[in-house]
């Protein structure tokens, strides 16, 4: 089975968020790897992920990364697939990994989500492959229409909530 | 000619920085469309543009908003098209926007720039038709092998100047 | 009984927050009713809510949102009843969401109150029903002659603080 | 002619951006009055002023104010109407106006708008009395539905922007 | 025995980071008086303390308030004696509560001290009173002097502290 | 002369923003010094004058610094005269020099005013001074009392202000 | 044994950050020293140790400071040595103390690590004795090639989460 | 002549910055070299760089960088000499690249300097080299004895300021 999206984390530590990202995608069928780099410890094999990604059959990456986050920007700077970025939280709230993911120079995109964002990257990473694949597309539509049952599940939680004059 | 991107901004005064954007696709020779939306001053027709995206062959949007930036969010609420989110800069350095955009609930990405990052805005959109049309790819893989080359030049200026102890 | 005030929450984990509003309005025997919606989840029936709010005889929404919180200036951009915006703490101190309600652009404002000021946000609505309800005008100058107990009885606890050369 | 809306600010610094309020209650045809006072300069005007605005006829008060911004919170203070404040930008880019003005504690709401937010303060205030005049209610109605009309002249000059790849 | 140091806070909540500043003047033997009062809730209590703080033998003014931190700032407005302000900590890490203490218009100062510095404003306090009463700046003399020794006391704790390469 | 407050600051480059200290004292009558000094340059200056002041008899010290502003809390180091800290605008807004100053540990306070806010200090300097002076702090009396001219002032501006519904 | 490396703190609250540091440096049989000074408690300490650490054979100074963290900058005011700062997180979540020691004016620097940074303190302390000791840089390589190690075990783990379309 | 000192920036447009350590270097008669990389559009040749400077004779790397600033860290991943990275202000006040640089996981430190730091880090670097070259090491002993002279032609400057009450 070729993967189609892999997921790069910075340490195992990062596993507990990340594993949204891969329920999310397992759901939609979307073969993934998971593995763990780091811009920082191992360079090299950074380096020759985002060279290779793409040969492979990957088509979206999402990396993950907490503090000064270089991982994902590096490896947008070595391949021409779409890199998402996930700031994982840390020692300041998160912010300091969302800006060193974000603020990339013209030229090395990357498509970051919010903090601690992953099931958001992976949904994400399904839009984009959506692009050329009608089953995923499909797929997604069927998610996205049924994005309100939560919201509806609420209302019938709410109308349970009892004042005199509450309507 | 169908636009395979189409590029939204809130208003006129966001068009100095969204023409990187503009430009970037037509240098790729990327069709694309451009067209002012606001999430709250017309929220039908975002409303009904992001509903027909999809089958008007759109492929990918890019939504620029400053502030209370709601534009992406919402346009992403109505389509299963990959959404990029441009924070335009303004009262707050642009970290207003870039929370307003980046800070998605789980369910509906917006893959978010930099501040005032229209231009990797558009290579993220060429990255993603990239996935399914190889002539893309190709000028993709060129344009990011030709980066170098403003180091290049700037190696170059450097070299010029001049002091009795560099070397 | 026609709701005066409609509550608004993305989410029934906002309800412990939003309850204080609810407690408030109860006491002050205004009608209200709470619904949850979500700008990005449920875009449809936001609009159709605030686009009918007024028809059903309601007076002042009050929305309440987290993070990107789009939901409170979407329903102001479709209505002409006044719309109070409660920042739900969330990833950020709820800075983000207060951003993201607050920096409203020229046209469809949004009165926002501070993080998690759901009560708050109810007594500003009871402020705006009385510009036209002389009984709740009354019991909201009652409500804010009594505010100075709370002080009162702050007083009473300093008292019994002994040290020997308190006064 | 009885003042409906009652704007303060500290200083007549603040009247350039002040004004948009000032130009919009005047196109709206809501009476208005303009006057200077300051919770640390003229606490007892402040007070007086407060407390007697409903008797007054007053039924809106706008309070901008910058740096350690007391004003709007000390105006509500004493007094039952609705209270809108305007965080003047200055020292902090109108950070510490906005916390100063958002911030309050449960019982003694300010209705905060954005940064240098006067138009948007003036829109709420008609908002609220429209709730008891029907003439300003459906002014403010065609005045929203006017909105979507600086969006359409965006698109007709966005129309005017030449690309060859532009659709 | 008259006050020479009256310490105000908003809410009995702020006692247990007050109550060390009472317990610094207690030990300096300065008289000292505590009560609560609220710039929002008992605004006309807060203007008659300030108003005869002076005459009634007050030399300096502790005033501590969290979130919209309003009352230091009023309580200047109506005296002259120096007003310490303290920001207690809350929603946002207490800095909306220090820059509302601290960014006051010019004419009207509050010393502040840092998030939750009450013992720093009992010091300062005494200083303050040390410029005209010599026991109490010998006191604070001799207090200062034995500030080393929680120092002094870390290096012998510290000593223990083995490691083979620890000189 | 005796200089009752010496004002110290870190370069010329600050005597722009501290020269509202100076004028303010001149206009007092409170005879004052002003020089330079610097933590980090002229840590043994810096040292022998805190040491020395109350000695020559100053009493109070205002110390204006910016970026890491160690100068405020390294006088007070060592001295038990009370020091006014003055937050210089800089690099990130000023708000770096003020947490450097403000976030002082226990046992040694610095009174911080807002950022640039050399008249403030000076104003706080003199209400101290006015302790133990009673002619100085009746010029305070008068200074406090002459604040609202400058409102009475805008006022007359502002009935200038002409609109068609201005009352 | 003559200490290459001295760690100072201003507090045994600091040591459970600090005995990374300790624990690297004694790995790498660096002989070091740990002490305690404030630049508030014990200035006269402070300065006597900065200048002297030189004579005593010390190459490098750590120095870890909490909220206003003057420390580090007033020891590299006074030495040649180079000084690394390590912000403690407290408060601000370590922004305090990390503007308080980066943000040096020109002619003192201090080499700053990120907010609670002992380890990385330590290591770099290594790299510079390192650039005199072939035997400590021999280590500090070691040290390095075997950082993937920390990836390697990651991966292995990564290896065995399981989900249906993982590759 | 081998270059001890290696100044690295990502553009030339960081030039008028790094231009103060280029010329403190020279002033100090250590031989540097000056070089443009980029961390995302030249990976390959920071790679090389990082991974050859130790053999080629460089004792301590400058690098600058702005925005999401990966350079430093990335650099400091491929070697064991120290690393001293500079913040370059940009969107948001160079918050931005301090974070990106200073927040380094535990392993890979990067000696951090003030936004725009760029001569602190040229100083930085010669303390470094001064540990093991006695010349540098007494240049740089006269450096910072000279550095009180700033302070003292201040110090002259502040003496010719005339006002009727300046002692």
């Amino acid at each position: 089975m070729t993967p189609l999206v892999s997921i790069i984390m910075g340490s195992t530590s990062d596993l507990p968020v990340m594993e949204k990202a891969c329920k999310f995608l397992n759901d939609m069928q979307v073969p993934f790897e998971v593995n763990a780099l780091s811009a920082h410890r191992t360079p090299d094999a950074v380096e020759k992920f985002a060279k290779g990604a793409k040969a492979r059959g990957v088509k979206v990456i999402i990396a993950a990364a907490g503090m000064a986050a270089a991982l994902p920007g590096v490896i947008a700077a070595s391949t021409t697939l779409p890199v998402i970025g996930v700031p994982i939280k840390g020692m300041l709230d998160g912010l300091d990994a969302m800006l060193s993911i974000i603020q990339m120079p013209p030229g090395i995109p990357v498509a970051t989500v919010g903090v601690n964002g992953a099931m958001n990257a992976a949904i994400l990473a399904c839009e984009m492959i959506a692009l050329c694949d009608d089953s995923i597309a499909e797929k997604m539509a069927q998610y996205k229409a049924g994005l309100g049952e939560k919201i509806e599940k609420a209302n019938k939680e709410l109308a349970e909530v009892k004042y005199d004059f509450k309507c």
